[in-house]
């Protein structure tokens, strides 16, 4: 835990001292985004020390090529990588013509803030330049959500006791590397820039994938409330400084505000950006920095409206939650159907910025809730238009007839991964891209988008399950060989329970939606069948599948087994383990970790969070006493699922432990890595631990489920949900649970089983 | 097949045209080694066309930092690799200045040939040069058997019906590169370069490993029958070369002999190495080629009346057969205990020139039974000398207690390999490094090796598997998880038969040694128990391991299962496969291969090959019959196995078809990949066919003997092996077949299970 220094506070995210060591964590957690562009909170100025730079434009990647030890054929050709994209933040500021860089001036005083009601990230430094110079910089910035090709700096620097030359060069630069890189390639290529008298662009495109990227700035500079006009320009090729110079006396400032970003031809052509952003640049200074966050507050209200959780008595988990909530829409604000939720957000280039099955198993809930339906109709929509994309990849797999699997990672629908244990063998994700189009049905009530563009994806699944089934002479049933569960501390096992019972399921929910279409709505059923060359003894195939697939259990435990064999391991808990040996995966070599019977995360439980009504109360409670302690919960993903089950079972307390796991991991930097960017995705699983664990929020029958508990710990907590138009809000504290409805048309809703009669004012329950 | 122009004959190699796409496939088959060096049939002279340069010295490696996609814990840090050393065969040819090239000369005449009666490899050229000037090369070189520095070339131009002025150049030369590099690390560094009259060395250092290797050339010159004693010398960084011109008339001839090779400090202490060498190289000059060569056939011929094999009615088959002796014996002498048998040999880079269990499964037999029992004794003493590293290695994967695990690929006894699937999970290779001691014992009947050293070698094995396995209470038996077995078309699979079998087998071994040795000699016994720190307890659990170990078998069709699970596959046999995806993998993705039925290479038979005694004709017959049919022979070493095991069913005629499958394996290029080195690894499976499968040798009970069979397609065969000191020929045709002791003492021998008595007179059958 390297970052153990952020203040609480409720609404802000604070940090109040200089560490050098904690400069590249910070650069992480305040990270800034509006889900068209993000960067990581680098210092404006020059810095000299430890820094990890970064700035991210959301949908421009490079496709980095594939490197492995050993090939396997299938592995694909490159992997689709988040670029670090040329820096438009960068202002230079020199003292008596010496930079200022906080890695070489004595620091006297240091803060900055990340307000999450505003999305405003400011920072306040008092220092002495190494020539004797003390001056105060402020500076404060935000990404609109209003304009996603708008960031705007404010930027000042005054003088202390004494006079001094200061020059200021707010500039954009494109001669900038990527971090991760597989084998040094330049990313970008140089292909222009321009200016005129304060504004200025820049013209890159990726190598290989071909995004033109437009990076621009304009600026305005003031002595102290007088502006200035005089000032010149530096240019290189691939960077043009404004430069402001100025004999300020003691006391004196200088400030300038700098209005710049990113327009990328997956936002327009690239002809029009010049003048498109030229449009944007002069509107923002005209209106100036300080009326532009009056309007990014406003946005920002919008969404807390929508979105917020309270937790009273416990103000590290109440920020805890609202830093989760911040940053899930940061990272994505559902806008675009080009456009998906990276692990890591704008805040890192690992996991190359890609979409993981993360989205629907653990994000989609999150944004279907928290926002209006259309973002959950965007994220269903971005796997639809890549559905070619992934009848593709499974054909080169060897499947065919239109079967599809969905990459497990990607940026264009193309599988990026390249582990043959995860890459060919993790195919479960394919299931949670089917019930995310079951959730959201199930959420909305809507069908429409079901039975004209879900309906060929869950075809293309079903078909690749029936497929990827064989028939066991020796079980007389279907199985499903050479697998990795979610679970991935076990690679290429036989029957895995969860994977074959999500195949059943996805073979089983597609023959049933297509039964239902055909009975409520033939036309529609015929151009299915039309369009995807379907025969009834295709369906009817799946159907014999579902019914005679192979589902692991033990009559002994009368559990469901994980995988065929799991029974065959040294069964010893989690809790027998060496603490100075976990966690496992980074003290164990690999081989050890397959064999030893511990779970990295939920995969058993998985399938009962999935498909909870499938299964008794009974059935849950000793599946989750048998798998419970063998689980290490070495992925941020884990917990939260775990929190949830826990909940259901009724033990609110262990719940509550589980939550604690995710909801600061980022903060307090558990894991000594968040140097490298945030969690974002494992983020939407704290709001799962909250909303489904210990509101017991369910969806059955068009109606919403609450059944709360309260943490010990807490003295209330509350929560908003966008339920088909209605605003709800739960709020739970030691003395009662009520639901309120905030805005919209009442809708039916049972709090701990009994119906709610809603109306504008608060129910007692 | 690309190279399917080598004459057929019986002792020879030939090659009568050139084919520029030949040239590197070429450059593999013709190799030359001599145990401590060993090159690709390079030109001497200039070629600018498609050419693989290769020179390797015997255990010299450069550590090439490990390369992977994804890190696994455990993954060891480089990779062993041969390295491309210093060219010291080159002569630059010039004719009126212009450079003699095969790749822009005419040729009219080209034909190389490998004796291998003498290992003398020669080449004659006649061509026109592009300044039309004809001329004929006589090369010819060979690698001394008696002086394993030292390598001769005599190399001749002679002019037509022209005048012209030849220049030639013998050099050597250090500025050469690696093919095979994961970075692009210059693996050797420059430490210096001395010269005399007509004697030059080079010194290089290879990085990280610090081998210093000295490269030599000395050098006479003759035009016509007159030595040349004016010539000149060019000096560079890293190179040089004597040149020597002449104008000559036509039909005068210019001949350079040229004296060169390496010395190592694997060999001497490098400041001993230039005197060392300019001893050999000047006695070798002054010895002369012609004398030279004579001493080299008297080695070769040495080494044919241990190790031929004789085909009568198919030149082929006898050149093809022939062809792999040479080559085992090119590769590997036996002389020193820190060399092993590369799979490529002297022949490319592939696979890294390092030690794999190939080895002890498929190469002891051959060296034990051509060769004296020294070079067996060397192969064993080769792992005695790496178990600490061995125990090292397994420590890194958490094993205790001095258990050891051999590595998958060596050069030092350190793990190179980086395929977690393979390096953690292949770990039958223990079970091969403990069987060769096995064998050893009963084919030469000595016991001391055992006693004094392989017995710690069997303890660390023993104690390995002891950790290995886990007590499964669902099997109340122990059980092995999470290994990969001979058949890598399958990984991370549980209770692989033969490897459990194989466990089993080897606590067995090293518990009956220990008792043994206990019985007869408890004052070494007790040694044994001090030195490796043994309590009775420890051996006890060994013999309960063994007793309880769980060995898969199916009832229903009466054989041992490849793993648990295997017949829940979709048991489609080979013949189903269309021809255009053989072979699978070249045409299917990984996942679809490891789901699939299909074996890559003997597995469960390889348990039936190594403990054949074990089981009954009718179990071999079983299981022979089941696995057959799912084995694609996708590894050069797969067929011999199956060669040996269709011969000891009496199908000789099947035998002969998968002995088709080895015994020319390079010569006819079947893999379209010859040009990347030899398979010599394989090539000692090709013997095993002859020798175990048609000639049905076996030791047992001190005594040989043999079951023979002659393939239709053969009028005879024969074939010698030493057995304790008696050379012994066996001699089988159509009417006859016979054992004669050629050398040595009368010892053992049954033939069809009578019992010969043996003199050095022919005794018929």
């Amino acid at each position: 835990m390297r970052v153990n220094h952020i203040v609480a506070d409720s609404w802000k995210i604070v940090e109040n001292s200089f560490h050098a060591d904690y400069v590249e964590s910070a650069e992480s957690i305040f990270s800034l985004g509006n889900g068209a562009m993000g960067h990581r909170a680098n210092f404006e100025e020059q810095y000299t020390g430890q820094s990890f730079q970064g700035s991210y434009i959301a949908g421009v990647y490079y496709p980095d090529k594939t490197k492995v030890g050993w090939w396997k054929n299938g592995y694909p050709e490159y992997f689709a990588k988040v670029l670090n994209a040329p820096n438009w933040i960068g202002i230079d500021v020199h003292c008596n013509n010496v930079a200022v860089d906080l890695n070489t001036a004595t620091i006297h005083d240091f803060s900055r803030t990340l307000d999450m009601r505003s999305g405003l990230y400011s920072r306040e430094v008092t220092l002495t330049t190494s020539d004797g110079i003390k001056l105060t910089i402020n500076s404060a910035r935000f990404l609109a959500l209003f304009q996603e090709e708008l960031g705007c700096i404010k930027y000042t620097v005054k003088l202390h006791g004494q006079a001094a030359q200061i020059r200021v060069s707010p500039y954009i630069d494109s001669n900038i590397k990527n971090k991760d890189s597989n084998w040094d390639d330049p990313f970008w290529a140089y292909m222009g820039q321009n200016r005129g008298v304060n504004f200025a662009m820049l013209h890159t495109k990726t190598n290989k994938s071909n995004f033109d990227v437009c990076t621009y700035q304009a600026v305005s500079f003031q002595v102290d409330d007088d502006e200035l006009k005089a000032f010149s320009c530096h240019e290189e090729k691939g960077r043009i400084a404004f430069e402001c110079q100025a004999n300020l006396k003691a006391g004196q400032k200088i400030t300038v505000e700098k209005m710049g970003g990113y327009c990328s031809s997956l936002q327009q052509p690239q002809e029009t950006h010049q003048n498109h952003v030229k449009q944007i640049a002069h509107n923002a200074l005209n209106k100036g920095f300080d009326a532009l966050l009056d309007l990014q507050k406003t946005h920002w209200e919008g969404i807390w409206k929508m979105a917020d959780i309270t937790i009273e008595g416990d103000t590290k988990a109440q920020q805890g939650i609202r830093f989760n909530i911040f940053q899930l829409n940061q990272t994505y604000t559902g806008k675009n159907a080009l456009l998906n939720i990276g692990p890591k957000g704008f805040t890192g280039e690992k996991y190359g910025g890609s979409t993981y099955w993360d989205t629907e198993a653990y994000c989609f809930p999150f944004y279907m809730a928290t926002k209006n339906e259309s973002v959950a109709e965007n994220l269903l929509n971005y796997r639809y238009k890549h559905l070619q994309k992934a009848i593709e990849n499974a054909a080169k797999l060897g499947f065919t007839d239109g079967a599809a699997l969905y990459p497990m990672v990607t940026m264009n629908g193309e599988e990026c991964h390249n582990e043959w244990e995860i890459t060919f063998e993790e195919i479960h994700r394919n299931a949670a891209i089917a019930y995310a189009i079951y959730a959201y049905e199930r959420y909305t009530g809507k069908t429409a988008y079901v039975e004209t563009k879900g309906i060929d994806v869950l075809v293309g699944i079903a078909r690749f399950w029936a497929q990827r089934v064989n028939f066991s002479k020796d079980k007389n049933k279907y199985v499903i060989l050479g697998i990795t569960g979610p679970n991935e501390y076990e690679n290429n096992v036989n029957n895995n329970w969860y994977t074959n019972y999500a195949a059943k399921w996805c073979m089983e929910y597609a023959g049933n939606k297509l039964e239902q279409i055909a009975k409520e709505k033939p036309k529609i059923h015929q151009a299915i069948y039309d369009r995807l060359g379907l025969s009834q003894s295709e369906v009817l195939d799946w159907k014999e599948k579902t019914c005679r697939i192979y589902l692991p259990h033990d009559a002994k435990h009368d559990v469901f087994l994980q995988q065929d064999g799991f029974l065959d391991k040294d069964l010893k808990e989690t809790s027998l383990i060496p603490p100075d040996e976990r966690p496992i995966n980074q003290h164990w070599s690999w081989d050890r970790i397959l064999r030893s019977p511990y779970i990295k995360q939920a995969d058993v439980l998985q399938g009962f969070y999935f498909f909870e009504d499938h299964f008794s109360f009974e059935q849950l409670k000793r599946n989750f006493d048998f798998y419970e302690p063998f689980t290490v919960h070495e992925s941020s993903l884990s917990p939260s699922i775990h929190a949830v089950l826990a909940a259901a079972l009724g033990r609110v307390e262990q719940s509550y432990e589980f939550y604690l796991r995710t909801s600061r991991l980022d903060l307090d930097d558990y894991n000594a890595e968040v140097d490298e960017g945030l969690h974002i995705t494992s983020m939407a699983g704290t709001w799962l631990s909250v909303v489904e664990g210990f509101g017991g929020m369910r969806i059955k029958n068009d109606a919403v489920y609450f059944s709360p508990q309260l943490p010990k710990a807490w003295t209330s907590f509350s929560f908003k949900i966008n339920f088909r138009g209605a605003i709800l809000e739960l709020f739970v504290s030691i003395s009662e649970s009520r639901v309120t409805l905030i805005e919209g048309e009442p809708c039916a809703v049972f709090l701990n089983g009994e119906s709610v009669s809603l109306t504008p004012k608060p129910v007692l329950s």
